[in-house]
């Protein structure tokens, strides 16, 4: 039996352009949010409004969250008004946010005593991939509830990833947030050292653009750096966010990230300055200050 | 008036694929490599073996050396039976290693002495791209000396991007450097992530490839760590004395480069234990050390 209700539960930067994205697949959407202005607006775009998660759980088969953090995802999923308190036995919810494993493993089991199937689900792309349809989305938990929600899955994402059993979607998406933020640190510093050299930065990006240092973040976000446009597509105060939850995950694990660490240093002083509310890129800021003069092209 | 005879000096990993291109788009080639084996690999693909540097420049209107490090370029392009001695007026230098963009200005003004156009080339996209023709190459000079040789050019690589004057193509080429290695460190820390938190790296790997932590080490290095496979496509000495140019030219401008930095480290241990010859994924061995666990699918 197709699934044809969906709920979503955060209409940030991330969650708007998803919920769009699931409109725009012909899914009957309830949405809530704790802002009544992204309400009204994805109400305008054809989505039923409700007062609160239970109330999206109940008119769903699917309720999907997408939330800043773990403590965010524990209040709305398993708190009063919560999802887990709407959603039918034999219904989905999927949390989408980027939380700590542990957090997703211990929805789940929550989920699992009311005959809920939870998936752990975060994404990766940033809003420009939100917006196309194109996430990459890494999930955990069940294979059979992975089957069941996919093709709701499919109308946010063009990769599509089972990853293992619960909490391990979170897991493989923190790898992916050493990958990411570590790369874009790379870029950054290739950017100073060719601001510092004299070299036009446009023919850097379009000469690495090409060869062995192709990235995506040097395809997207090296060019907002050099035109000194530093507004979020993800903000650094998230990504300090995500990075603690991947030393949490490295603490437990007893894994060395030498890099990463200094990529969180970096981000450090960022925020140090006032930048927390700054795209990522913003990283190229703290370099900036360090060598005391300018990336720009 | 058509470029139809090319020398290449150097034949390499880089090298030898790069000649095989040339040969393919229909240039005349003569050659010479201090090794004898790749000579006759190459003459027996249809070039012309010489028996010095000089000797090929003197039968071609554009040479090309493709060589380790700054001394070899000083001597093959300066020295008794160098590239120099041999150019005739109106001909073309194109030095394709990767050196001290100070070297590469150097070697310009004593071509410009002796009427010969010389350009710092160089490439990046790796032994993969260089079997494709389908390098990055970066190019510092006279934009008529560029324009005459892109020809040549465009029949080794497919984004041959103008950098600047003498020594930018080596300054672009360095940041390349800076980007790519860093993003390799970047990839091998969540791989480490992964393995250290139990996650299959093949869905790590292909969940990251379809987002914001997209590269081109993580598509085409990452399978090789989890492989196990440390055969050189770039050796990790080869990338220890490009980061010494790069900490040179930092030194010059006054650049802290911390990520970078971090890199030289791990490599360091990885020659430390006799891993120089291997290719820079080996640097995912030095973080396997540091944490006592193996990364592999």
């Amino acid at each position: 039996m197709a699934i044809t209700r969906v709920g979503f539960v955060g209409l940030g930067i991330m969650g708007r352009p998803m919920a769009r994205s699931l409109i725009r697949a012909g899914f009957g959407l309830t949405v809530y949010s704790r802002s009544r202005g992204p309400v009204d607006e994805i109400a305008a775009a054809g989505a039923r409004a409700a007062g609160s998660a239970a109330e999206v759980a109940r008119a769903s088969e699917v309720t999907i969250t997408m939330l800043p953090d773990s403590p965010d995802v524990e209040a709305v999923a398993l708190g009063p008004d919560g999802v887990l308190e709407g959603a039918r036995r034999g219904s989905y919810y999927v949390d989408m946010s980027t939380i700590a494993p542990a957090v997703a493993r211990k929805v789940a089991a929550a989920g699992r005593e009311r005959g809920v199937g939870c998936l752990d689900a975060p994404v990766s792309g940033s809003d420009i991939a939100a917006q196309q349809g194109s996430l990459s989305i890494m999930v955990g938990g069940e294979p059979a509830d992975f089957e069941a929600v996919r093709p709701v899955l499919d109308a946010m994402g063009k990769n599509v990833v089972y990853a293992g059993p619960s909490g391990m979607g979170e897991t493989v998406k923190l790898c992916n947030q050493v990958a990411g933020n570590g790369t874009l640190l790379a870029v950054a510093e290739a950017l100073l050292l060719g601001a510092k050299a004299g070299a036009d930065l446009e023919v850097v990006i379009q000469a690495l653009a090409g060869g062995a240092a192709r990235s995506w973040m040097l395809e997207n976000l090296a060019p907002r750096i050099v035109r000194r446009d530093l507004a979020p597509g993800f903000m650094v105060r998230l990504a300090q966010k995500d990075l603690r939850h991947v030393q949490e995950l490295a603490a437990e694990t007893g894994t060395p990230l030498p890099g990463t660490a200094l990529v969180q240093a970096l981000y450090r002083a960022v925020e140090a300055h006032g930048g927390g509310d700054r795209g990522i890129q913003a990283i190229a800021t703290a370099l900036e200050r360090l060598a005391g003069a300018e990336i720009k092209a």
